[in-house]
């Protein structure tokens, strides 16, 4: 069998699911709402399969969700995308991923990545035949620095894969950040994998910037979206990658082999979702903002000290603060097993040398799921 | 970028689809009914949407499905599969198939496949790391002999390819055929990957024998069904994958980075589905065979051999018995664009050395839109 998927563990948010279900604990680690979603994006979707259209799609997506896509872009983020070669639709992000990895990686060529890491990226970057080049970020600001650029960009580098705003800290890497990583990728000429799922949920006021927006970027940027994540059903697994057409022509072969299509009335669906309106979307960010707020005061007065969390359905709280000795893993373990919450140890984001005091939570539940987690907590520490 | 994607063209069935779309053509090319689909199962799902659960589904699908297709298989091939372990719900059988390729080829592996084959089958083969070792079938029988086997089999041999009943020909491969290939397996410890999405699809009273079926292949086989064509709703893209558990367990590693899951209301009415009788699954077969009937009497008529069809969605005509100078492709061109009749030439379905007179239609039609179809084909022939 391939080495790479051979000696892989089932990923770690299957495994806590897992443990939650057999513990009845509150399942705090992996990242789902536990709001059903929007009603009326739903009984669309439900309208398209009794009345629409149940056979294949075009293979790049409904024409109606790459143009929906393509407006909503440059509604939000004033993207200039031509939805007829720079929109494709995908079944969810990872496959999306999972189709650059293999579209653009030759055997052997170098490819960038920061640790915490979501934990498909490494096996898939190995799996294409790409060369890893690990950047560690550390608590608590897991900042991007010139130096640790430097360090791994070389004329060998093929792509960067980089996720902002970032799972699972919660970190909204800032406009510097950005333009450190863009001035290595023009200098070396690299390609910048984008995985921009959680572009909608970001906090106080903060505007996502997409990478391909930065002076340079547009022809050198695979931007990687979710439906999932901007409604909030993460079953749907409805991805949107935005490349300029000679990337996006070698993205599409990918795609053809990997899934060929995505299920039509998710797509009829997703193509209207994306036409609301800010309030929508704002209201979408304040409730996740509140939820974010509320878990957080209620894990600060147990006196576990929270990390800030800008973007994303997560915070993470850093054990070191309050015992040394604590080790994520073992914590996540005991917590699910003995109090029943479930959490995800954020050491699983790392291959090597990893950060093994930090825990991840994920806050998009109703008050009464996070009293209860809190409470159980409470008991915990 | 990776080579095995930038030199490839656009499949075939997306660029005759939208050649037809374009010319307003009857599309005989892509195969997918023109029926819309049992409205009971559409119906559930629709239910599913708005009263059930949009969040992630367990990596490995839904239990109630997994359970539904072990029972499914237990009750129509007889076999025993234990649904916990040795049965995995993906997004469609081609995402099935590339995540079998990743996930069991190591880079130099020596990979069997038959032509004609799907076109999707050698690109993940190359981009897996495989090397092909092409079996080459000829019309009209397209049989499977033991000295084509024996010259490509080896001990560098780590999987064959088989996909039975046979697209684009319409061949069962019969028992004789198939125990001739399990022998090889075995003899060379080799895994079978049985695409079977047509399993029930045959006609003048089949059954469809699994691969997984004959001694010694239950271990060694890797069994890829499809729902969308088991109910006839391509874009539906829910596939099944059995296998026995050290196989499905470096299988779930691949698919769990591929695509993770498939949308949760897809898979509870596929469940449901699954559980009809014996007479939707009859009256499914005899509606089809009675339109392959249709269309091969009509063609005959037009003086078009046909050449026996007994399975699938697809019949195929040798134009060489008309004129030994008419090529495939350039046939299906015109019918497309000056006749308004979309077909597929069984040419792209061969990596080298190509059949070049043999064109497939697709007759999973009412009988008004296999009519026009041949009015249309009378004017041209
Ligand atoms: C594919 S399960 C993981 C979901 C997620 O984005 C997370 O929990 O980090
Ligand atoms: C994925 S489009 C091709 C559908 C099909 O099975 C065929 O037409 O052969």
């Amino acid at each position: 069998f391939n080495p790479v998927y051979s000696n892989l563990p089932t990923t770690i948010f299957e495994v806590m699911s897992g443990l939650a279900r057999e513990h009845q604990a509150v399942n705090l680690g992996q990242g789902f709402p536990d709001d059903p979603g929007p009603a009326d994006v739903r009984a669309k979707a439900a309208e398209a399969l009794i009345e629409g259209w149940n056979q294949y799609p075009p293979m790049m997506g409904l024409p109606e969700l790459r143009r929906a896509a393509a407006d909503h872009y440059r509604r939000w983020q004033g993207l200039a995308l031509d939805s007829d070669c720079e929109v494709m639709v995908t079944s969810g992000a990872t496959e999306a991923l999972a189709g650059a990895l293999f579209a653009l990686i030759e055997p052997g060529d170098e490819v960038v990545l920061f640790q915490p890491l979501y934990d498909a990226y490494l096996p898939l970057v190995l799996r294409a035949g790409g060369v890893p080049k690990l950047i560690r970020l550390e608590p608590p600001a897991w900042r991007i620095t010139e130096g640790a650029l430097a360090a791994v960009f070389s004329a060998r580098t093929k792509l960067v894969l980089f996720n902002n705003p970032q799972n699972p800290t919660g970190v909204v890497h800032c406009r510097a950040e950005m333009e450190l990583l863009a001035d290595f990728c023009l200098r070396y000429d690299v390609i910048a994998v984008c995985d921009e799922v959680w572009e909608h949920i970001v906090f106080d006021g903060r505007r996502h910037l997409p990478m391909m927006a930065l002076p340079g970027m547009r022809e050198r940027t695979v931007k990687i979206g979710s439906a999932g994540k901007i409604f909030g059903m993460t079953g749907w697994k409805v991805g949107l990658v935005c490349a300029a057409p000679p990337l996006m022509r070698v993205l599409s072969k990918a795609h053809q082999f990997l899934t060929f299509t995505t299920p039509p009335n998710l797509q009829t669906a997703v193509a209207y979702g994306l036409g609301k309106d800010e309030a929508y979307f704002d209201a979408m960010r304040s409730d996740l903002q509140r939820a974010r707020d509320h878990l957080t005061a209620g894990l600060t007065a147990l006196g576990l000290p929270v990390l800030p969390s800008a973007g994303t359905y997560f915070l993470t709280v850093d054990l070191a603060a309050v015992d040394s000795s604590l080790d994520d893993e073992q914590f996540c373990l005991d917590l699910v097993r003995a109090h029943g919450v479930a959490a995800i140890p954020v050491s699983a984001f790392y291959a090597e040398n990893a950060v093994r005091s930090v825990v991840r939570f994920c806050f998009a539940k109703n008050d009464a799921t996070l009293d209860l987690a809190l409470e159980r907590l409470g008991r915990a520490v």
